[in-house]
């Protein structure tokens, strides 16, 4: 399994790790932003490759970039790569990594909160690919991941808010008090050290699910509420030339995902209310979605990895907080009546 | 670990595993050269994906267009893919399943002896990048393997020559008695069918050592016999323009590494001359190698990815038939030497 470490001496905990694994060689990957505003801070004197930030990069050009910058760095399969980044970063790099002269180590770091608490932990990497998001991947697990809030200090609030986004999930998946928890917290009021105990407990909820079923074949599809709806509204957002982050995305698909849950197994119509409110009151604001939009979505949908039949759009849903229900399904009715409601409650 | 099935019945082995997979769709993926002289006798009733015949195509551009026509024709995770045809086609759909949708599963059903007895077993999966042969890929075992000696029936000479060699190299891998077996067979002049239980019997040995260490991290490194010397052969015949076959690179590079493990493993020379004679009489013929070669020849080894480190060359050797010796190294004047014996011997 993934060793975490949560700490505040971020390139201290680097170069524990590299002393542990004794690489032949060490190559940090990282993109223009990172290298940049954090990498100076860090002092480490490793090669860097870097991939330019956003992701639109995060494509089979900027792979071959990655591949070709390890060879002419001298990599062998005994080399280990550090990603320090967000999650195309960790993503990518992880990828870049496993296929490497059929797979070097890895370890990441993510810069900001999205990725400490989703991507960079639990061992799927992977590219877009003709405009589908993570078409082509593996399954690779970092040796380790080097989780600071320290990184997080300087990010914009929509980067808290999109990383927050994932907190939520994984506080439903886990438990109503779990998930109380987190509605409490004010993410753009609050000392972030108050954050690394909620950020901790989180990634925690993901680890187990991942070490339960790595390759997601069964109960880690868990993790993917509200990324069905989630994703259509990235792509549609990202089709209309105003792309939405990810954490964004999510938000609104968890209440997408809760409406469908709330008439199909019965979710507490109480439990929809709060939620609505709690990200209204957060300023996550609402997706640029009209009645227009609905078949595009549909679209997307039924285009989703996550389905196992294209005719069939999967979900995970909740009985409650705490009670995922996985490989769900919903008729377009339902999905669209389900866009209806959305829109009245965001 | 992989199901392998020896049979003559290939389309009849091929509908028992697409039965018992019960996968969402199926989707064959094959070489020009397979899809004209294979696909028709087999009358299978699955889309076909086409990528050009020859190791020049084992590239990024092929692995791209897979990519594309899984998409296209609708794969999803559920889906199978089946590689018919050689080395090629194995490594190369075998990586393109591996990671589409961070991976589905696929069957392989080899066309030519060579990739029966090596390529298809075992779960190497890749393409080569920037010169580099297999330079990028991932560990994927395939579901099943059929392997079939009716679909070697029309091959050339060359590429059961080819074949037969990683045969030999399993030989010496595996017991003196295996070994002697293999020299007493002429490949050239039996009854194909005749090779069945020595095939059956040679791709255990790899399955034996594979199970034992399926990433490569210790023993699965002997069989890497001959292939340091090997690719060496390999990479400079390209490098001419003239292509040597892979199993014919092996043939010599197993010569040259038994050279060198008489001079440092006390190999038995009756051992080397009488293996020298049996590539000889079976008409191997000899590679276009000179002195003035020499130097190109240590460059390739020096940056084979089975180095751990750039500066020492890493070999399989030898120190009788059915006694491998893994990571050992060999100065350049030791391999120099080896190769001047090489050249009076061949």
């Amino acid at each position: 399994m993934q060793k975490i470490v949560y700490t505040n001496e971020v390139a201290q905990a680097i170069k524990t790790f590299v002393n542990e694994l004794a690489p032949a060689s060490v190559h940090i990957i990282t993109d223009t932003n990172v290298a940049d505003a954090v990498l100076p801070k860090l002092r480490l004197d490793y090669p860097v490759i870097t991939v330019p930030a956003g992701d639109d990069h995060k494509n089979l050009d900027s792979l071959s970039h990655i591949w070709s910058s390890l060879i002419n760095q001298g990599a062998t399969r005994k080399s280990l790569v550090i990603n320090i980044g967000g999650g195309v970063v960790t993503d990518m790099g992880g990828f870049a990594a496993a296929t490497f002269k059929r797979g070097v180590r890895f370890i990441n770091v993510p810069t900001t909160l999205l990725s400490a608490v989703d991507a960079a932990v639990g061992g799927k990497t992977g590219i877009n690919f003709e405009g589908l998001k993570n078409e082509i991947g593996a399954f690779a697990p970092a040796e380790a991941v080097v989780i600071s809030t320290i990184l997080f200090a300087s990010l914009p609030k929509t980067e808290l808010l999109s990383g927050y986004a994932e907190m939520l999930k994984h506080g439903l998946l886990s438990s109503a008090a779990d998930y109380a928890a987190l509605l409490d917290f004010d993410i753009l009021d609050a000392d972030l050290s108050r954050l690394l105990p909620l950020l901790e407990r989180s990634v925690r909820v993901k680890e187990r699910i991942v070490e339960e079923d790595p390759c997601e074949k069964g109960i880690r599809r868990a993790l993917n509420l509200g990324h069905t709806a989630g994703h259509a509204f990235e792509a549609l957002a990202m089709h209309k030339g105003r792309p939405m982050p990810h954490g964004y995305a999510v938000a609104f698909g968890i209440l997408v995902e809760m409406i469908i849950s709330h008439s199909l197994e019965a979710f507490p119509s109480a439990e929809l209310y709060r939620y609505a409110a709690y990200l209204k009151d957060q300023g996550y604001g609402s997706p640029d979605v009209s009645c227009n939009d609905y078949q595009a979505l549909l679209e997307y949908m039924r285009h989703d990895k996550k389905n196992d039949t294209p005719s069939q759009i999967n979900f995970t849903l909740l009985s409650a907080p705490g009670q995922p229900l996985i490989d769900r399904t919903a008729s377009a009715d339902e999905i669209l009546a389900a866009f209806d409601i959305f829109r009245d409650l965001i």
